[in-house]
């Protein structure tokens, strides 16, 4: 697991004074580069130098309470499904009163970015992997309980 | 169901140099305030004139394809679940070149919205519930297959 | 002259409910690829077909009067300055009550966007140079009132 | 002077595959409210708590090289020109590679938020009067070479 600490913005709100409910997805994305901040050459590296991307196949977000302009949140981020070629990220956000705001979860999947024809999908390499591993949630807390070999 | 035509931006892509994921709730929300633009004042009047919101409770993105820069997509809009404060929204997207790009499925809230304490649950007000019964999807297609009166 | 009129989305405002003021450059830019949507392939095709950009080396904006939620608006944009490989664009900003909002003065260079060591200067292909011609403004109300050749 | 650190992230480029025009501002106003988190309270508290804002009356920038995925830039920001009821704030942008980047000069007015009729202009408080006379540039550099009183 690894936390994600943020502020809201002044930019980030909506019309209705309260974040809008696109964000949450930027936000999320920020603590997945965090993640592979733990890859050498970070994210920056693995997408420009490597080539190699994560785009989202598929993300759940439930919304529990709104934040406001000045609010802070942290992001627990822990892997609740690891496949040969996805993952599944669970990002729990909580607010800086303890109250919890959001469960996104954000299913990636490992892509080859300058194919011909487009992304093409990959096996995790064996760092990514690794990295990902370390993060596994409890076997109990995990989605359908395994991980793909 | 309605249907929303939009073409992709130049600052709407990431650095993979397709349409960031986070983009296409946006691009929902926007189909969603062309839907409720078929209540007297648009939905600027029923947000700002009449205080009555709908925040995102749950929203469940599927991504199919990219989008690019210079692609146009069409969103088609129906109403999937119609509850007593809550419905489902779903949004197809297909590319300009018939692909299909994502399914965001959307459920909202009828809040008040200048309620001391934070919105407040609401039944949705008749003409709202009128505009979200014509644009239900057909009774096989819909989300539990019925609509809670 | 063309005119690109626009309402201001949900997302666009700030913590203090107004259009966040780095919004309208979004807005100048929308405005410019509508002038370019004037040549063969518009403005994508020139981008991503031709490899020819316009990026901003200087941008100087005046803000008159806010813009908020449900507001319309209409940006007049002509060419104040032709040089050989730079233009600046004037785009002046009408609310829909008919106040003045802004003014934005925006000077682009004309480049090459995929060369070895990045963008490199170019002079204005003819038919970009002819459609910048069309729309200049009247000659007193240029600036330094002349078109470079 | 302050300085500001940041890296580009994934999303805030174009399909130019550089950070897009319009994102600069964002990056001023992030440098803003760290100088105003000076204040007690900071930004959040000024905007929410006081009452105070600090809205944008005209901004020129100066582009000298792009930022790209994955850089690192600085922000120095210090304050050129200071009257009774507004300021220049001036940004100072370097990347990592200490390439000069672009110069936002940043013209804001003290207004009262909440009136009726919308925001009201009010000569600086004298905390806020302090902290901007902190951080002010040398004479020499400063605009018109002078503070109003």
């Amino acid at each position: 697991m690894i936390t994600y600490e943020r502020k809201v913005r002044f930019e980030e709100v909506d019309a209705a004074s309260i974040v809008f409910f696109a964000r949450y997805l930027n936000y999320a994305h920020e603590a997945m580069e965090e993640l592979f901040g733990g890859l050498e050459g970070g994210y920056v590296g693995t997408v420009m130098g490597r080539a190699i991307g994560f785009p989202a196949v598929h993300v759940d977000t439930t919304y529990a309470a709104p934040l406001r302009y000045g609010d802070t949140f942290t992001i627990r981020l822990d892997v609740v499904h690891l496949g040969q070629t996805s993952c599944t990220l669970r990002h729990h956000f909580e607010r800086g009163d303890r109250v919890h705001v959001a469960t996104v979860a954000h299913t990636v999947v490992c892509c080859a970015l300058r194919e011909p024809g487009g992304p093409r999908k990959l096996p995790f390499p064996p760092d990514v992997r690794r990295l990902l591993e370390e993060h596994l949630a409890p076997p109990a807390d995990r989605r359908e309980g395994k991980v793909t070999r």
